[in-house]
C-alpha cells in the first residue's frame, strides 16, 4: 500500500499555485519534490552562504557530504527503529543481460520493475548532521574544548509526501554540529538557539522557540516522544508560512551521549563525548520570506535584499 | 550478487590514499563515496560559480534540481534499457507496526531488511539534465532562437563502485543544457567544447578534445556506442589525473531530437526542438587541478588562486 499523499490546507494549496505560476519553485510530478527558479535559489545560496559566514566567524570548520550515506551506518544510529516511514534506501540492477531487457520493457511501459532491483550499501542521507560523527571520530581523541563543524545545506531525504509546499520529501538542511564535553555542548545550543532566533527575527520574519519533539513512529514512538518533550532535547524556531500551524525552520537535537557512544567519540580525557545539532530548513525559511516580504526579492526591504540577494550584483 | 569493486591501479590507490590523508576527501566506508574536507570544497565551489558566471554572461538561466528524479520520467527516457547497471531507485517502507520492528531489529544486527522496503515514485538523479527537458516543456512553445539552461552543480548517481578516487558513485555534474534548433544546438556544441578546452587549459590543466561514448549495458550496448562514436554524438574533455588512461573531466552529448520528443519540447515553429548537453565533473576537475598543481591550494599560481580559491578571502 503506497504511502498517502497528505493533503493541504486551502492556504497551503494557494501558496504552492502562487511559487509555481511565478517560477519559483518547478513541479516535478511528484509532491515534495521541486525544483528551483533563479530567484528561489539565489535567495537559498545567499541564505547558505550568509549561515556558513555566521559559523565560520565562531570558528566552525567546514566539512561537505554527499545526499547518500552508507547503509551499515543508518543501522548503526536506530534511525529505522525511530522513523522507519522516513528512510529512503537505495536499490539497484545486478542482473542478466535477459534481466536487464526485461526490466527495460517493463519500465517503458510503466509496470513494476521493482523485483529486478537489489538493495546496495548506500541509502539517502537522512539528517545532514549523520556522517559528521564519524568522521570526527575517525580523527582520534578531541582536543579540549571540542569541535564545532559546518555540514553546510545537504540535500536530505524524507519519505513524506505531501501537497504542503512546506513539506518536501528531498530539501536542504543546514547542519551546525557542536561535539565536546556535556557543559560546552549545552551551552552551545542555548546560544545557538538565540542567534538563530534572533537571525530569523532580523530577516522580518515572526520566529518563536519552542519545545518540540520529532515525528517518532508507531505507539512505541508516543512514548519516544514524550521523553524527548519531558528532558528537553529538542527545541524548534517556528515561523507562519501558510496553513493553521507555523512551521518548523530550524531545530535543535541535544544527542546527549547517543552518536558518542554509537561513533567512538572521545572527549581529551578519554570520555565519551556529547552532541548536538542545529538544522536550519533552507527551502522552508525561503518560503517564509516569500510568503512575508513578498513573491519577488527584487521588491524586498533593502536591508534584506543586501543580506540575501545582492551577491551577484 | 553484488557489483564487483573495480579495483585501483598503484597510482590511483596512492592519489587516494594521499587525499585522505591531508583531509581533502573523508571516507564514508563506501568505495566511491567521499565527504569534502574545507580545502577540496572551497576549491569546488570556487568552479561552480566560474562556470555559472561563464554560463550567465552568455545568456544562461539557472534552474536547480534536487538529487532525485521522479520514477515515471526515468522511464520514459529509456535509461534503464541503457544503463541499467548504473541506475539507481529509491524504495521505503510502507508496512505493520510489526513490520518496523522486525525491520529494525535486523537492520541493528546488520541482517538484510531488503523485504520490507517497496519501490518509491524516485528514482537517484542519473544526469543532471534530465529534469531540465519536462521544466522547459511545460512552458509551451519556445521563442525562436531557444533557451540555454545552467543547471549547475547537481548531485548525480552512478553504481559503479571503485576504489580510483576519479570514479564515485556520487558526484557533482555541471550541466549546461541548450534546447533550439538543429543548427543553433550543435553550433553551440562547438562552442562550448571550444570554450570548456580553453578553460581546463586556462587552469594550466593538459586538456584535450576527443570523440568517445557512453557506458552502454551489455552487447546491444556495444552497438549503441558504435553508433553513437559514428555519429559523433559524444565529446569528451580528457585530463590526466592517476592511472594508466586520461579521466573525462568534461562530457557533450548531442541528442539530436530524442528529448525533444520524449518531453514534447516545441521549437516556435511547432517542430521538434533539438538538445544538446555539456556536463563538467567538478570533482574530476579539483582532482586534476591538485594532482596537476599540488595537494595545497594556497600554494596553488597566483593566477588560478584569484580564480577558484580567495573568494573568501
Amino acid at each position: 500500500m503506497p504511502t498517502e499523499v497528505r493533503p493541504a490546507s486551502p492556504d497551503q494549496a494557494r501558496l504552492l499555485r502562487e511559487l509555481l505560476d511565478a517560477g519559483l519553485l518547478i513541479s516535478s510530478g511528484v509532491p515534495g519534490v521541486y525544483g528551483h527558479g533563479e530567484a528561489f535559489e539565489r535567495v537559498r545560496e545567499g541564505l547558505d552562504e550568509l549561515l556558513s559566514r555566521e559559523a565560520r566567524e565562531r570558528g566552525a570548520i567546514k566539512l561537505r557530504f554527499p545526499p547518500v550515506l552508507p547503509r551499515h551506518q543508518l543501522e548503526s544510529t536506530g534511525y529505522l527503529g525511530n522513523f522507519p516511514h522516513l528512510a529512503g534506501s537505495i536499490f539497484s540492477f545486478e542482473g542478466t543481460e535477459a534481466q536487464a531487457a526485461e526490466q527495460a520493457e517493463r519500465a517503458a511501459s510503466h509496470e513494476d520493475w521493482s523485483e529486478f532491483q537489489s538493495q546496495t550499501e548506500v541509502t539517502l542521507m537522512p539528517a545532514a548532521c549523520y556522517p559528521v560523527y564519524p568522521a570526527i571520530a575517525a580523527r582520534g581523541r578531541l582536543a579540549p574544548g571540542g569541535v564545532f563543524v559546518d555540514a553546510g545545506g545537504s540535500w536530505v531525504f524524507r519519505h513524506e509526501p505531501s501537497l504542503d509546499p512546506a513539506r518536501r520529501q528531498i530539501f536542504h538542511q543546514h547542519e551546525l554540529v557542536r561535539i565536546g564535553e556535556p557543559a560546552a555542548v549545552l551551552e552551545w545550543r542555548a546560544e545557538w538557539a538565540q542567534r538563530g532566533l534572533e537571525l530569523l527575527r532580523s530577516f522580518g520574519l515572526d520566529a518563536h522557540l519552542d519545545t518540540a519533539n520529532d515525528p517518532f513512529f508507531g505507539r512505541r514512538g508516543r512514548m519516544l516522544a514524550a521523553n524527548q518533550r519531558a528532558a528537553d532535547l529538542k527545541l524548534e524556531l517556528l515561523v507562519p508560512i501558510a496553513g493553521p500551524e507555523p512551521t518548523a525552520c530550524a531545530s535543535f537535537n541535544h544527542h546527549l551521549e547517543h552518536f558518542g557512544q554509537t561513533f567512538g567519540i572521545e572527549l581529551a580525557d578519554g570520555t565519551t563525548a556529547h552532541t548536538a545539532c542545529l538544522g536550519f530548513g533552507h527551502e522552508r525559511i525561503v518560503l517564509a520570506l516569500l510568503r512575508t516580504h513578498g513573491l519577488d526579492p527584487e521588491a524586498w526591504p533593502a536591508a534584506l535584499r543586501s543580506r540575501l540577494w545582492d551577491r551577484l550584483a
